[in-house]
């Protein structure tokens, strides 16, 4: 019997989460407050977010506990399958061998609600009654509206304005695990009123929606904000997948030469990928490391690593990260997770230590390798799935025009399901590609804050 | 720690299907010659289906074995896992103990395939180039769809109109697995050329549908028909659910008092039910067995016991089966699913010994069950699914009002990300319950075939 799948007993669940700040050569450059551009601390911090999550945020130590009662949640579905690929490499024709780890069989149907459960925990812990933030195509939004139903939080969700039009059901999923969704930019903030009142038909961005979110938290003591991606403590929650994928290639005799995953905000990816370069920054095992993004949002490949707000409205602290600028607004291309400006600090970092390698991919490539995916595996990958599976396809395919065998991991970070409109635009021939000038993105960048 | 998943290791999950016309005290009634009424043998179904399939539909042994390729793709999401649904407890505050067993996880996101695999594998066997088949809500299509994807098969799906027009993100599903969907009535077949001469706008039916996948299979040597429920071999497929679950509960300590499904052809109720009630036929152990359907299409509650046809051509043999009547469309009700006229003769059988029971519920019951449900679980049933899940709390309710503790298991045969429509139509008030007048029904079982 071949084996297709390395399934991990749920004793054997992570029971802590891995920390890369901990390995990191040279710690990451200060976050800086808006207003003043000085550094700031955890206090600063907590008109948004609840102490403990502060805390992971700056937190140096290597291993941080998973709370009894996050971890009860996550075994729903946790540990997630590894999956070899035997099919797929077989359809390939290639000596390497592709490992994939499906984090789509959660409720939400993404990796979302790794970090969407602890956030909704420590917030309750900490007596908060409601939790604002933003989503873009749903599946953010989706798995916090799931986790403060089963920690009987209000939740209230900034919803991207052409993707509340657009995708209604993700609208409705959101709906029915009794979250508020709010098409932004709303009535309902200063910073909403005042994009409408220059723009009365905005549609909308995640910059915006943030704005919203974070300026609901400020003012109101019982609530905060919570984020889906970016942010230190979010990635952290997301190890959970590198850490289980470890063991489960122990438990088939094998190691990745090459881990890819897609980046937006960077958390999917951080998940995979930083339990292994830590092993690698450790000196313990050499590792390749992918990150994989559209070539309509190029913040890795195209962006610049400088200080930046992560909203429009410029409410949110100044990181250092590439970035596309707070203004860039990407095209209506169909991978609405990876339609942020910035990177998550933690993942821009490693790039300028030269720790992974990143790359762009076109948005018909990427669908076209989903399709193939599909047609071999079963899944159908999300869309922003589909350009690691993507990534992990060229890199299969290196290696059977060279002769060689690698072994090969990308994180499938969630199901298509949600995003048919998706797969019938592609089949439709309706999708296209789109290459940036690079007057258009220096122009964007131009407005970068100048702060060093 | 709660427990509150059982999951099995894959080494354990059954390599043979149970056969529970092994256990029935009276066998099944013959099926007959749609042409002269008279019983057929397995080489007047040849046309239509590969011979391993008819003799698995007339075999009377109690175990058939699973053929090996088979096991290695159900292993890819096989065993599912069982849960313990104890925050839902918790909110109802009842004494009693709710299990579930979840086929959501599966690629195509229901418990389809299951036998969607080993029908396209068996096809395969015996050379077959082509299969035929109909769809309502989806679920089938795409299930049979991905099969034939992994078996190199040609797939065509003949989808009821409506749902192709009003779905098509599962039509979408379909088609990147690389099959061809035919709005039906199509132009394809004499059946559906009929109808459309009749009434050019024809919204069609399952019926039809039927008619014309079949009309297609049996001119065409190198093409087969394939169906998503009724038939006996296609119940035997799905009983690897209960017969894992059977194991499952065993690590529980637990066995259930009552098992609750809900019933459109019967497929995913004869998969969670039929191993238990075969316990009980061999008078190993006692359990009450809940068949749950929709009001707006309540064959085994309102409909009648009596030969007819699968199909509204009346090219499919004759069954005997609880039956609306062949001419039933049901109305617009969003259960897909459970969307058909007949009920699987197994099922029928076994309401008429007196092994099962058989309740109907309302559209706006069933979602509101499936609401409640999701905030505690955080997975979103599909419409079907909500029938059973709402069958489950009507029991958990009448445990808390007796006192007494009861175990209760049921089947959540699919997710609901494919269904959002019906949910956000649930939450604007637009759905409606439906109670059939009772000359309505009679005047659709007055043309039934007079066949005893």
């Amino acid at each position: 019997m071949e084996t297709i799948k390395y399934v991990l007993d749920e004793t054997r669940m992570p029971t802590a989460w891995y920390n890369i700040q901990a390995d990191l050569p040279t710690p990451l450059p200060t976050t800086l407050h808006p207003g003043t551009g000085q550094p700031i601390g955890p206090q600063d911090l907590a008109p948004l977010f609840p102490m403990a999550l502060i805390m992971q945020e700056v937190s140096q130590e290597r291993m941080i506990d998973i709370p009894e009662e996050v971890q009860t949640i996550y075994r729903q579905w946790r540990p997630t399958p590894l999956f070899r690929a035997r099919r797929l490499e077989q359809a390939l024709d290639t000596p390497a061998k592709i490992y994939y780890k499906y984090e789509g069989v959660s409720p939400a149907g993404s990796h979302k609600p790794n970090t969407a459960i602890p956030q909704a925990y420590y917030n309750k812990q900490e007596g908060v009654k409601r939790l604002a933030t933003e989503t873009g195509a749903g599946q953010w939004g989706s798995s916090l509206a799931m986790a403060c139903a089963l920690f009987a939080i209000q939740c209230d969700v900034y919803m991207v304005r052409v993707s509340y039009d657009q995708k209604p059901y993700r609208r409705a999923l959101i709906e029915t695990y009794g979250a508020r969704v709010v098409a932004s930019p709303s009535e309902e903030t200063h910073a909403g009123r005042a994009i409408l009142a220059e723009s009365p038909d905005s549609r909308g961005s995640l910059g915006i929606a943030i704005s919203e979110a974070v300026e609901i938290a400020a003012q109101d003591v019982d609530t905060r904000y919570a984020l889906g991606s970016v942010l230190n403590h979010v990635l952290l929650h997301q190890t959970i997948i590198g850490q289980e994928t470890m063991t489960q290639l122990e438990m088939a005799g094998d190691y990745p030469d090459i881990i890819v995953g897609c980046t937006g905000g960077g958390s999917n990816f951080a998940g995979i990928a930083f339990p292994f370069i830590g092993a690698k920054l450790r000196g313990e095992q050499d590792v390749r490391v992918l990150a994989v993004e559209p070539a309509a949002c190029p913040s890795l490949t195209r962006g610049k690593y400088a200080y930046d707000f992560g909203d429009t409205a410029h409410l949110t602290p100044l990181v250092k990260m590439h970035t596309l600028g707070n203004t860039f607004v990407p095209p209506g291309f169909h991978s609405g997770g990876l339609r942020y400006h910035g990177m998550a600090p933690l993942v821009s970092h490693l790039l300028e230590l030269e720790q992974i390698e990143a790359a762009s991919i076109q948005q018909l490539d990427a669908f076209g390798a989903g399709v193939e995916f599909a047609r071999c595996e079963g899944i159908l990958p999300a869309p922003e799935a589909n350009h690691a599976v993507a990534g992990a396809i060229n890199e299969a395919l290196r290696c059977k025009e060279e002769g060689v065998s690698r072994t090969i991991l990308f994180n499938l970070c969630g199901h298509g399901h949600f995003d048919m409109q998706a797969y019938t635009d592609y089949f439709a021939g309706t999708l296209q590609n789109y290459e940036y000038p690079a007057e258009e993105i220096a122009m964007a960048l131009a407005g970068l804050p100048s702060v060093e």
